[in-house]
């Protein structure tokens, strides 16, 4: 099932608009590019907004957002919202400063997002309107874990219905839902929090894959989600003695690379509640 | 003949001033220095225009342009005209919006440029006003080939004459022509597409053996795309089980750390017409 | 010692800010990871003032500088000050423009840093207000050597007390001084200069150092630039046949993710007078 979704962003290629942070810009469109998709960047707002006509998805991603790129994100927000293109919020650092909170609010509720992805703090930020973000990471008492996991999907389907899309809150456990059923996936490794960007990594190739994927919007998001923590999984497989942080993560976007529907399929980890 | 022109690189170490996005800077600047040449960025414009006449080119690339940048391209850009500088434009997604192909455009009518290095619908767009750019990829339809080379020989040519300097087209044949003769270059692999950036580092790089070699700069622009693609079919036989486009990335860079004169004399499949 | 400069890290996890180019932020980010600290980057003025106070240190680097990063540097500098967190200065290429040399001029003077870390010319810059930078990289006639090292120590200790702080002076040989006493470290390799970043990099590791070891500051730097040459030092030998700089950069951080306590203590080669 699995498998087809990331079958469809080879076979459709879809050129994917990022609006993102120039921490991992690099690494966004290489992931992209590993998974069949292009990527093009655009911020300057006239730019943006003629630029993301010509794409199928529009990654917002909010980590060194600025007053000239926080505009980029609404022009080309709306005009992809006209076209129907999938849209995509990534509220990186939410919770962690006033001005990231409130242009991850204000984004929800001026644009309809197909998808928001983020870590548990920044999504209870958009929930809660304040959080505990410790930076740009997760904080440790927000974490879902088994003990809490009754109660992670509960939010998660609250969360979607709440905004209206699908909400992919990413972890050590996975959850994504679009308020009526919850994918919970077990994929990934815990060593990927030691690279920059596997987050805003995961947001552009979850933008590829709603893309590739109209009709199954849910199942495409829950699927570029194992395709990341799958590609966690093989990489990992794959280090030498002596490679860190650095090596990892370009054998993660080399696992991408390689990944096809039967990859997918096979190693995906997943249970719907 | 080619192995000259990298020597001189590594000889001269030449400063090259780049304005370039910030999705690709920094694999920009390590082949830049992997071929023996020193960058620097700086994109301010009072900034840009007292760095540039400190170095020896000027490597001018609009993906990611905003207002600010681009009165920084135009302020370096006619500072390093003064100077007699070497001056290359890199017209990345000219096609795909009107900021990008107005901005390119008015950049050639200002500016005297050494070369233009783009793919061949960036470079359409030049020549013709509107193109057909498929994002910051060239599209299928406009892809020099073996059967149309003919045509495309006529075209680099026309198009090197009347913008009065060398018009490098690349793609899976390039094309380098000063309007008078043509190079026509076979090195390179397509996998190479795979990588965000490969046509950006080239630019800084090509940037780097004109400066070096400013006797011969149709040579020099030549030298330098069978380097760039050298270097991929060297870093393609270097790749592993596993290795993608992350690792065929950083083994590209390494190839061009690791060529010399005689390398690149060997190794360089062009002809001229 | 240094041993437990760098556990210290390890154990307290600074979160830190930096306000950096946009050519080598992801490498910064990741060696900050490596180490065992978390980054985060904003510089957008009121975002960054605010994203500052979650942290524990502040690192500007002012290469790739604008109007508006400048006013952010100087807002989060105020409010780090104001926070007492750690605060250091990386002047990327004073001395190569009006704009680079008066800026890192004026925030020494209106800021209390706890270091600032440099190659030679741009701290002679500093020191004398004009500066023989090469661009980004050191003017050779300044280098430090073990000819001139009686001269370079007395100059850095000169300067450490001028400026009131910390003076890590980088390149073949490294000093670091509190005014006082100065760390002459010879770890490293010269190959480490074809890496675009590797002293952007030490001075955001440094700043995680000095935050995870407040009441030993000097030690605490010197163990940075220790580290960061080892790490130099480890990563050259993990070299494979055709690896560059490219692999180089990346061996680097994964030296630094593997790099404990035994290994800084035992590799750590410096004297101190």
């Amino acid at each position: 099932m699995f498998g087809k979704c990331i079958g469809n962003v080879r076979i459709n290629a879809p050129l994917v608009h990022n609006i993102t942070n120039y921490v991992t810009v690099n690494d966004v469109a290489n992931i992209l590019l590993a998974c069949g998709s292009s990527p093009i960047m655009a911020d300057e707002p006239e730019d943006a907004e003629e630029i993301t006509a010509i794409c199928k998805g529009l990654n917002i991603n909010i980590g060194t957002l600025n007053k000239r790129t926080i505009e980029g994100m609404f022009r080309a927000g709306r005009r992809s919202e006209e076209l129907r293109h999938v849209l995509l919020l990534d509220p990186v650092g939410a919770g962690a400063s006033a001005l990231r909170t409130n242009t991850a609010v204000r984004l929800m509720e001026e644009l309809s997002f197909d998808a928001i992805r983020g870590n548990i703090s920044e999504i209870k930020t958009l929930a809660y309107g304040s959080g505990t973000t410790k930076g740009v990471d997760a904080d440790v008492e927000d974490a879902v874990t088994e003990e809490n996991l009754d109660s992670g999907v509960r939010f998660a389907k609250e969360f979607a219905k709440k905004a209206g899309c699908i909400a992919a809150v990413t972890g050590a456990i996975d959850l994504v839902s679009d308020g009526e059923s919850c994918y919970i996936i077990r994929n990934g490794r815990q060593e990927m929090g030691k690279i920059t960007g596997t987050g805003c990594q995961l947001s552009g190739m979850m933008t590829a894959f709603l893309a590739a994927n109209p009709k199954e919007k849910l199942k495409a998001a829950a699927a570029a989600v194992c395709a990341m923590g799958l590609a966690g999984e093989i990489a990992w497989d794959r280090m030498q003695e002596g490679d860190g942080n650095a090596a990892y993560r370009n054998r993660i976007i080399d696992a991408v690379y390689h990944m096809d529907a039967d990859i997918l399929e096979e190693g995906a980890k997943y249970e719907v509640r």
